[in-house]
């Protein structure tokens, strides 16, 4: 097992990753103010592990209260929230009382933001499930629901008390999911470590492959970069932490215009990074070689690298509803290299629908 | 016009207390990080203040969006608090961008909630009508929204970025919601301000009246307590902030019991006071003549001193969804002196059934 640490103060906590980690009840319960938690999880999740984990913190003492949400982006909502805090009042769970995210980012979001408003919030910990949910989503304390006009519009900033990755629930991760959370890993290079890009580039068709060793290196890796993100940009108040974001104010547009769930959200930010590198190009900051590798890296994970038809003019209007406009101006994280990514509102209109034409899908 | 100073270190922030103050657009352009806003208030504050503050925010320079709300404890749902993000997306409210809360306890709780929440935290400014508002709720950055089971069981801790109290806003406001205020006032003298409660004694009949500066006087003392508890205890950890809640455990019984909006907050809170320097009195912590005082003083400000006849069995249960509730076992606040209050959860169920028994009207 390897521990990090996410340094944010006395709001600091610990990643755990290994393996059989969700057999150490041990490891749990030194996070609990209570013996006492629900276990929030999703209709794909809770046949594979819910009953293993409960089992697990049973045998730790822990009173446990289940709440299996239905799956997917499209109930990332105040419908599935509404149906956790049915959830722990009917249990009468108290302000002591631990969340337990069991899943991928959905799952995590969800119960974040659920933990952080529950009679005004509760402690709560991470345990994901997807590859997407490992490395990104459950570090870093961002919480949210969706709403009809845009994703993750309702949220809070709430951390953790840890997060316990259990690499072994990757074994039962579909393909297209596993992949969806390698745009995650390879954004990590992309923004801030060219060395880990320079090594995802060899390694990828392993990591496709499930290579034990490969996907543990990627994992820490990018939680490392995760960590040290958010320790230096907590709430997104500097720009450093915005460039999290890369490809994200595209990936947004095409999530929110395709309908939540269509795409998954790893997909959608792999187009949007080859457009954001498209649209560094454009504005002259990165050389076409570089954009070249951007779209073969994201290629060869089997994920999409051009945007949908939907419109430039839907296009302009989905990205408006995004977080990171700042005086009516789309802010767009550019690349100035590999590895070097930043915060800029500085983006007129005629780059971005260059940028557009040159990202949409002619299929 | 009065400054008092809420110390909470990088969310300190001011409490303005004084005439006119709706007609400062400096003041509130002073805490807005852009000409921005979207004023929320409800259908009864509306006709009265909407229109001026709008007026002088628009001279000011800022862009206003309104939203008014319907009135009422039993609007204080999700429903309002989504009809608030309908209207800030439509908008394109961004995150710099300031809610500003114009109205009463519910507006105040539903605006805070809603900018805690909106884009993950916007900035917000409470700008209270109401005496219970001016002297509580706009206070100290608890936010909240109720759930069928039970009243401020969603919501966050979220400090606004000033409190701008015009306090001749209460020249409209009914008698009964004065003396509900007028509740929370008392509250001040009975759990930490022995000389103030020693005040307002000969000095009650004079607020009823709405003598300038006796009210004046009270507000200010009163915002001097609650801004000096929440400074010591933000998030409720060490037990002094939950002194603020005495008489809440019985009041929101009755409030969920009767149904929201039936008893005013305050009237429920005062029927609470009393029952629990009762409890107080029968636990051996207070004598007769102080329960005595507590009862007079209150009966003298219009406020109900006997709980509705709901049942013990029904209060009992009713009670058990408290937030205040740990380890299963009901918290309760008591005073062992006028100006002393603690949280205890050592209350046995005898004294506790004998406590109701003396407390319920037998109308």
């Amino acid at each position: 097992m390897q521990t990090l640490e996410v340094s944010l103060g006395e709001r600091a906590y610990p990643i755990y990753i290994g393996t059989q980690l969700l057999k150490q009840g041990e490891l749990f319960v030194r996070h609990m103010p209570q013996p006492r938690a629900a276990i929030v999880t999703d209709s794909n999740v809770a046949p594979l592990y819910l009953q293993r984990l409960t089992a697990t913190l049973a045998e730790a003492g822990v009173q446990v209260t289940p709440v299996i949400l239905p799956a997917g982006e499209e109930h990332k909502n105040w419908e599935s929230l509404n149906s956790i805090f049915d959830a722990l009042l009917a249990a009468r769970c108290e302000r002591r009382s631990t969340l337990i995210a069991l899943g991928g980012g959905v799952v995590g979001d969800l119960t974040g933001f659920a933990a952080a408003t529950y009679l005004r919030g509760v402690p709560f910990i991470q345990v994901p499930t997807t590859l997407l949910a490992l490395v990104d989503s459950s570090v870093g304390g961002k919480t949210a629901i969706n709403h009809p006009r845009g994703k993750n519009m309702i949220g809070a900033f709430y951390q953790p008390q840890a997060v316990i990755a259990d690499t072994e629930t990757l074994n039962t991760l579909p393909d297209r999911e596993l992949y969806a959370g390698l745009a995650e890993v390879i954004k990590y290079g992309l923004i801030r470590d060219h060395a880990f890009f320079d090594w995802l580039e060899p390694n990828i068709e392993a990591l496709n492959a499930r290579d034990p060793a490969a996907l543990a290196y990627a994992i820490l890796r990018s939680c490392e970069n995760k960590a040290a993100v958010v320790a230096a940009d907590e709430r997104e108040e500097t720009g450093e932490r915005a460039t999290l974001n890369l490809g994200h104010t595209f990936g947004h547009a095409i999530e929110s215009g395709m309908g939540y769930g269509k795409w998954l959200h790893g997909e959608a930010v792999a187009a949007g990074m080859v457009a954001a590198a498209k649209l560094s190009q454009i504005l002259g900051l990165l050389g076409a070689d570089n954009v070249g590798r951007v779209e073969s890296i994201l290629a060869r994970a089997h994920l999409p690298v051009a945007l949908p038809a939907l419109g430039a003019d839907r296009y302009l209007e989905l990205m408006g509803h995004d977080k990171k406009v700042e005086g009516g101006k789309l802010r767009f994280i550019l690349l100035r290299a590999i590895g070097e990514a930043y915060l800029t509102a500085d983006v007129g209109r005629d780059a971005l629908l260059q940028a557009l034409a040159a990202s949409v899908s002619h299929d």
